[in-house]
């Protein structure tokens, strides 16, 4: 019995001591986290797979895991045909297959700490229909059968000083609690650990590629906390950062502070909170207020403080990048050079430009054919050396302590074909035609979409992915509630009103499968923009990454003078920026690489 | 006592003595519709106001008034102060006002044949929260005092003949019997007046502008149909034509009719269907499916026929429009024209280019600050002279049996004003854009608004209206479901997919008010488009509209050789299209108008 076939039988066992006909088997944790600490990978550790989302449902007798069209072909590599059946998200949901499968009048288990209420309402109309029940665990059995799950981390936290975060933590609580009595409520429940850390002005070490820290709180209009934290993570300078107005609690007594919230009114966002924090407060006597969490929008709107901090930490960021793309041109022709040699080459870079803390997430490096995956993560098994005359796309970033960087470069090894430079210089068109966009106050991101897509789709073309997510500050790489993507495409964000002060991804693509990918992504920043005789305050983007574009993938007869223009201009302005933080060599070739087109 | 006065006061006694707290008053019928008969103006009877969407509330000693921007001048002036409150959409919705206005423990009635199930449940959610009820009525109390109330319309069925629609009934029927099958359901209530006129290839006479009948029908899943319309309107013609698989009720007859479905299950589209036909069905225990309206989508693709229908439509009311624009050009300079002689004058060509059965809607003729009121309907009270050096809207169609036309043109009166040629310009480029744009199928028409207003942006402008809705044939010229509005806006169908066939409006626009108003606006047909290498199946849209736009309002400077070659080229399709309908002077102009730029 192989490894995984194992667990899935002691599940199994499990499950029948625990008196269940099924578990839901999600992947996150207790604040609805994007990545997750070691200890939540419970179904990397059931299943095998090792994407970044996914479910599984177990039933006696049947098993079925459940991913999106990005691992739709790994799913099949990693987790075992023999034990499991492959179902594709959004086509199959959970709740939908549960409907079909589950025994009439069954028990199927879930961990009310994760999932949302939405989730679990759904979930529950849709087995009622087959008289069958979901049922909340006490313990997740998973958890029961996982010998040598690791502990959740025991990181200490880390202050995150005032002159970067730009605004006490003590400023951020009085803000929300002056929210809360406009709301007529006595508290928030803040469960997202970057909002945690967004209010409290800590960072942490407890999620890859993340600096947040495991923990709850609860913000009071009166603009004092709980915090709900390990109490061995909190050293004396964070327990004197946090001072008198935050009372420190362990973790575990989070849920039984909720029972003490009877006849409050408590500001829960069913979006980010897990359905047990609903329960534990409905059963409390606790009125429910459901609104987004108070953080997530001055979070997402950066001040001074912070926009100076990205623009330091992207001038680090981005002379790294200027040192790994010289290099690359160097030493990809003579070969030798791999995918994992080069992302490795990379982080060298970034760590001896200073002050790195971490990735922000796993650096995407894909030679050939693997650069039309979109999600691609180099292993030892796919590696692929980077070959004469074909195309490059490195998509990576740092967590610096003044700020989160992600940047995306496709670069041509050799010559490029025509057919490459034809699409890399329409993907370019689209990212101009972006990052030049002029938009009124109040535009959503799914209004600029199209403008990212429109030469693609002139011949033809498209590409399979959302344009720009919202990015952190020295937080999540992904971070909302700001988006770019297509209207209608279901993508959360979409329809949040773009502000001054929001940083967003501009990144279109285009992808040939078993050929080439292309992407080009810069973080972008809304500004306010000063045009005579408007009528609407208008908004624009102004560029934060700065690393050269491939000349030599660009065909100039399709580029308009404009947006000749733009490459020139921006080009001059990544010299000028990063020019004096490289030398020798590397410098040369930046010059060569940002003379005028 | 004033007239409505007095009737405010009758509604009041009347719903004293039905023990009512309150009544809601919509500005709709028993099907939904956007226009209708005057039998159902109930709003306008009791407050005065004759815009064409609002809604009003009664109370003991309160009434208010609701709609929207498009009406927060007209309604003051309409309406009187003294009796209602004025309120706006959607900032205040009925069922807030309601939450705050109704009694404690009230009964406030609403007829259930004038709202959506959806409106009643949000209404009586609200209403709960105060202890009180949302009552249905069984007869209308306006219907009870209001002495005169019109008959619903006497006129008689027509039929729309196959050759026009281009599939008969009886195929149209059996496709949704197919479908009606795959979704194992036994039948489909149709309550839309423009499905029930598709469906069964006929048309009508009962509303202003729209080419319907009032009734009802059920299709079911062997192809036949119950059809609910009042006898005396059915001749031997339509009996004849519709054959013996429809079977022929009284339209009183439907409510007891679905007391009859018990046990079956019944497709009901809960955003066309009233509330009264869900009760209906639940009270006879029949399963409801809620799905969209099965006559929706195919309605809206037009086929071959209807495609060529259109195209000949709008060959005859081009040639009105172009005869008017040519009078507009001899006359408006000689003063004498305004806004109501010059919609009669367009009247009157259009009637004379033969088939004219109706205006499509009422006639937008707007001069100077007028045309910036973007609903504009013009009065004895309003009506202006068109002046020298000042601008003219005219938005209007018409309804011919071939097809339903929608255009608007803005013309200079004199010399236009810089200011007014880069407005206008600017608001071509976004026409043009919208027009030329290129998009893979599945493409929403979310997704293409936004091209219709970047070079607005660009210059910090912008219109507050969608760009475009579908259109009807031979039927309403507001047609969902497909729509281009901005992502986001709230405004139904700008998710809908666009497919080969549909129809839609481009009309961007831009609007100074107490100045002019500018829109130009074709219909345009979504088609395939061929292009080499293309990965997707590719769309785009064809002008169906060919009448000239002001060249003394195009600033050149601000077109590409690209947007100067497409007007050019439309020019010359103008010509060839229209030249050949009209002579002399009229084809002179015609001439020099489509001369190239």
């Amino acid at each position: 019995m192989s490894t995984y076939e194992a667990r899935l039988a002691a599940l199994r066992e499990q499950l029948r001591s625990d008196r269940l006909d099924g578990f839901v088997v999600p992947l996150t944790d207790e604040h609805m986290s994007e990545y997750v600490g070691s200890y939540a990978q419970r179904l990397a550790w059931l299943t095998g797979f090792k994407g970044s989302a996914g479910s599984a449902v177990v039933l006696p007798e049947e098993a079925a895991i459940f991913v999106d069209g990005r691992y739709t072909l790994q799913v099949r590599d990693q987790v075992s045909a023999e034990q499991w059946s492959y179902q594709s998200v959004p086509e199959t949901s959970v709740a939908d297959w549960l409907q079909q499968h589950a025994p009439e009048g069954g028990r199927i288990g879930y961990d009310p700490w994760l999932h949302t209420r939405d989730w679990v309402k759904k979930a529950r109309a849709a087995l009622a229909d087959k008289g069958a029940e979901l049922v909340a665990v006490g313990r997740n059995p998973i958890d029961a059968v996982w010998s040598g799950q690791p502990d959740p981390s025991p990181a200490l936290l880390i202050v995150q000083p005032d002159d970067l975060a730009g605004q006490s933590s003590a400023s951020k609580r009085q803000a929300i609690a002056d929210w809360l009595k406009g709301e007529k409520a006595d508290a928030a429940v803040l469960s997202a650990l970057d909002s945690i850390a967004w209010t409290f002005n800590i960072r942490g070490e407890d999620v890859s590629h993340t600096p947040v820290a495991l923990s709850f709180a609860l913000v009071h209009d009166d603009g004092t906390a709980d915090l709900f934290v390990a109490p061995e993570k909190i050293g004396d300078d964070v327990r004197q950062h946090l001072g008198n107005g935050v009372r420190l609690h362990d973790r575990s007594a989070f849920e039984a502070s909720l029972a003490g919230l009877g006849g409050k009114t408590v500001v829960v966002d069913p979006e980010r909170a897990v359905a047990a924090i609903f329960e534990a407060l409905d059963q409390a006597g606790a009125r429910i207020l459901s609104r987004r969490d108070p953080s997530v929008l001055p979070k997402a709107i950066k001040n001074e403080a912070e926009v100076a901090g990205h623009m330091a930490a992207q001038a680090r960021d981005g002379s790294a990048m200027v040192r790994f793309l010289h290099w690359l041109s160097v030493e990809a022709p003579k070969g030798g050079v791999d995918e994992l040699t080069a992302s490795d080459q990379l982080l060298a870079f970034r760590k001896a430009c200073g002050d790195l803390r971490d990735l922000s997430f796993d650096t995407i490096s894909g030679a050939g054919p693997n650069g039309a995956i979109v999600h691609y993560k180099a292993s030892e098994e796919t590696n692929r050396p980077l070959e004469m005359n074909s195309l490059y796309l490195i998509d990576s970033g740092g967590q610096y302590p003044d700020g989160t960087t992600d940047i995306t470069r496709t670069v041509a090894i050799g010559t490029p074909t025509a057919e490459m430079r034809q699409r890399y210089t329409l993907v370019l068109k689209g990212h101009i035609a972006v990052s030049r966009a002029r938009f009124p106050a109040g535009t959503r991101g799914a209004q600029l979409d199209t403008f990212a897509r429109q030469y693609l789709w002139q011949a033809g073309l498209d590409y399979a992915h959302g344009t720009g997510h919202g990015v952190g500050s020295y937080l999540s790489v992904h971070e909302g509630p700001q988006r770019i993507a297509p209207a209608g495409s279901g993508q959360a964000g979409g329809d949040e009103p773009l502000r001054a002060g929001m940083i967003l991804s501009n990144e279109p693509g285009y992808y040939k499968p078993g050929a080439y990918g292309i992407r080009i992504e810069n973080l972008v920043l809304v500004v306010p923009v000063e045009i005579p005789g408007a009528e609407k305050d208008v908004l624009g983007f102004e560029p934060l990454t700065w690393v050269p574009m491939d000349r030599s993938l660009i065909d100039l007869t399709l580029l308009t003078a404009e947006e000749r223009a733009w490459v020139d201009d921006y080009h001059a302005r990544v010299l000028e920026i990063i020019g004096p933080r490289v030398d020798g060599e590397a410098l040369d070739w930046l010059r060569s690489a940002c003379a005028p087109l």
